[in-house]
């Protein structure tokens, strides 16, 4: 007979207490220098239409199954290109059930927000020029149906954005990568312990067009080649845009997309040309120096990266934060100018004992096509985006997540009949700002309750029985020095001398606060 | 020929950055009382197992319509009730998309949450006795699909929930109430202007059985017509109990469930004895007073009341704050003890001037089988929920809600020559701690920039053009100030000399530091 399991779908997670602080305080910090950049917070639904979010997750083969997707469970109508309902021989309009898909990033909902905003504008042929100017920030979970999950990677994760939609000038995207410096440092990040890494898609498109690939999704398969780099390494990424290659490790025929073997060369070397990371400026110099240069959108491109540079550098921010590196393309198909990819730095030992990278930490770019796709109109947009729990998961691997966190003073219970006691000393306690639990749990075992205490990083017990009770004490442990203090002090009753104290109820409130406050 | 409109999934919406600072300042103030009484986060995801979730709706009706669910895109084994895999007559593992569902409250997630923690254990056979304490908060979107959308409803909406899962004692639910009253109390409700309407299921539950009535779904049926009450008149409840009835609005004919006109009579005087509040103490007496007091379960649910009352009473929570009230039943199903409602009492005009009230902003109870549907284990559980939505629509209302809020100081940007000493003077007010945002839109008009400044409520704009710069001052303008005196002033330049002023760029910070703390 059929049962049901009790468990979590296959790639989700619970987030503990102590991970949530964690999560909280990358949020919070990062908050503060998006707010410092003028950024207001602007939140968006978890559900979208599937053909407002369109498909630009940077597997192209899994975006059929990539994202989490669904018939929505009322019928609408259908429209067309003009916002008109669709409508049958019989003048019925045409009606189905549309699909919606849980939101793979807080881009895609960010250029359906601006579009709907000027939509009935649009329709009514008023947009001339240049659009509105619209900036937020934005946190929470994203979706993406990886269909091979990796250990520690998850289907639900958090990000944390910043856009600004209407702005052409790259000084913003100069200033993007500012504020992940600066929101990194404050979240903890030490200068000099990751590295933002900048390039410019119109460099890359450029230099292909160079070489005679001008075709967009021809353009993209090359880019999501390249952005395998760090994974296949470069013989593989040759093979990948030529003739194709086996997979060393799933022996799979992986196919190439037949580029010449003169335009796989172009590109290779390239990409070897600038692996050695040097200053921006040289690379700058490196760039200009190559025939692809002759090419506008390279030019372009290149002088983009010349004006990020100055302003970076008039600014303080040298090679130690900011590198170009016009090897890196990044996978996502709504890219369309300057680029950005921080990298940690640091290092930690898996189980195992090898060193390992968390890589990647955050990401961004410019986008000057996303609200076009959906309004007709060119918008253009940048922004960029911490991812939340990777951050979160480098914090806890190198050490750097807080310590611990004290959980409420708990109220140890006895003796039902002194409920109201235990009540009316909590609220003693909570009224002087002291967070009190009283214990409610039906296994009432003084053992029991300390193992709780202890679990829930309980800095004090308060324990009253009938005895306390009657004197007007309490017995007040306090867990946090005992804890300090177990390994230090063997004698039993030394230790508890200094860990327990008799305490006269009237006076608990302060004493339990000097004792926090050690 | 098909085309997309931009546009959020009908029922959903986008948050703007006031209506997050409302939300945030809610979500706030709750913690910090959440907290205050014990309580830890510990978030879980938004999507779950539709099996793990059960059917505990409000409207029985539209359970298969009222969860967003849909089959899981990758194939899993299907488990027998000792969580096993089922096999076919060859021995495979049988398969299936699981359905998965967008979780509709806070609290089966909980239950998930527990039922999981134990579940070796229970299939070792293991638990014994009771189970151990589990208390924790969480805030975040929940999902309804309501066929009938009302307007201010949406199908996507926020609540804030605390349970304390493993405890059996009452008491936990007359601290419940405590921090329902303590939470909205710092929100910023005044006491008075929210009541807690307290009742038992139990005395409900005790009440029908006294009349014969035991069918645990016939229960919950009578619970869910009682639950209309408020919405439909105690005539039509009367009605639905027993042979049906017309609606009035829509003509559709509701089916009765056939009660006797004995159980309609014994229900429906139960109910107008108590429709006048009165102390709690009376309430009791009354209760007390019924021939249904023979029925255990009813007693029990009447000196659980007692027990919370006295608690209360204690504590200084006298009726202004919460009254005992046999007629609220709530209708999900899944309480078992204890319930309780927050009623706003606060009105407002709607459009058309007629007084209103939001109606319910918290809810919770007691609710001892929903871990046991999944664990097969009895464990005891309380707790209750905060409206955080339908909170913060009551304050926006009411005029409760925080009048303005402080954009950025802004740059204004007038030649991109000077871009770089914008970078700069926008990095010394941020490292000032300044917010301030260098204006990148593409629409460069003063006008324009003026308009955007104004509509973003930055505080102060910072002028800086070619003769500024060679000075080496910026013009700043008060925007704040500005519009405080733009009624008091009628003279242009008057008001020009108090509002804008010419400052060197070097004392620039101090100077709008000052500005921002007038």
């Amino acid at each position: 007979m059929r049962g049901i399991v009790p468990q979590k779908v296959k790639g989700f997670r619970d987030i503990t207490p102590r991970q949530n602080i964690l999560r909280q305080l990358i949020i919070d910090r990062a908050t503060e220098i998006y707010r410092r950049f003028g950024f207001s917070r602007f939140d968006t639904p978890i559900l979208e239409y599937a053909e407002c979010l369109g498909k630009y997750l940077p597997d192209a083969d899994s975006v059929a199954q990539g994202v989490y997707s669904f018939k929505n469970p009322e019928q609408e109508p259908i429209f067309d290109t003009n916002g008109k309902e669709l409508r049958d021989a019989e003048n019925r309009v045409l009606m189905e059930n549309h699909y919606v898909a849980m939101r793979y990033d807080l881009t895609a909902p960010l250029a359906r927000v601006y579009a709907e905003s000027l939509w009935q504008q649009h329709l009514r042929g008023e947009i001339q020029g240049k659009t509105n100017l619209f900036r937020r920030y934005q946190y929470g979970p994203v979706y993406r149906f990886e269909a091979k999950l990796d250990p520690g990677r998850f289907r639900e994760f958090w990000q944390m954005d910043f856009d600004t939609v209407g702005a052409e000038d790259v000084s913003a995207d100069a200033e993007n990568c500012m504020i992940l410096s600066q929101a990194l440092e404050n979240i903890g990040l030490k200068r000099g312990s990751y590295l933002i890494k900048i390039n410019n898609r119109k460099v890359v498109n450029g230099l292909l067009a160079f070489s005679g690939i001008t075709d967009k999704e021809q353009e993209m398969a090359v880019m999501r080649v390249i952005d395998k780099l760090d994974k296949i390494g470069i013989d593989a990424v040759a093979n990948e845009l030529g003739k194709g290659r086996v997979d060393d490790v799933s022996g799979a025929q992986i196919p190439g997309l037949g580029l010449s073997n003169n335009d796989v060369d172009t590109i290779i070397q390239f990409i070897k040309d600038f692996e050695k990371h040097s200053s921006r400026i040289e690379v700058i110099n490196k760039l200009k120096s190559k025939p692809a240069f002759e090419n506008s959108t390279y030019k372009e491109g290149v002088e983009e990266l010349e004006k990020i540079d100055n302003i970076l550098r008039d600014l303080g921010y040298n090679e130690e934060v900011a590198i170009l590196d016009p090897g890196m393309v990044r996978g996502l198909g709504y890219y369309t100018g300057p680029i950005y990819e921080v990298e940690s730095l640091q290092t930690y030992k898996d189980e195992k004992g090898r060193e390992r990278r968390v890589g990647s930490i955050c990401g961004g770019g410019r986008y000057d096509g996303l609200v076009e796709n959906l309004l007709g109109v060119k918008v253009p947009a940048t922004g960029a985006s911490i991812g939340v729990d990777r951050l979160a998961e480098l914090l806890t691997l190198t050490g750097q997540a807080p310590e611990s966190f004290d959980g409420p003073a708990i109220i140890i219970v006895f003796d039902d009949e002194l409920m109201p006691l235990y009540q009316k000393t909590a609220m003693q306690l909570r009224q002087a700002g002291i967070d009190t639990e009283i214990y409610y749990g039906a296994k009432r075992g003084l053992k029991h309750q300390m193992a709780y205490a202890d679990k829930n990083n309980c800095p004090v017990a308060i324990i009253i029985g009938g005895d306390e009770a009657q004197k007007g004490v309490a017995s007040v442990k306090n867990l946090k020095l005992g804890k300090e203090l177990a390994n230090s002090i063997a004698d039993k009753n030394e230790w508890k001398s200094k860990v327990q104290k008799e305490v006269e109820l009237s006076k608990l409130a302060d004493e339990i606060k000097a004792m926090l406050a050690q």
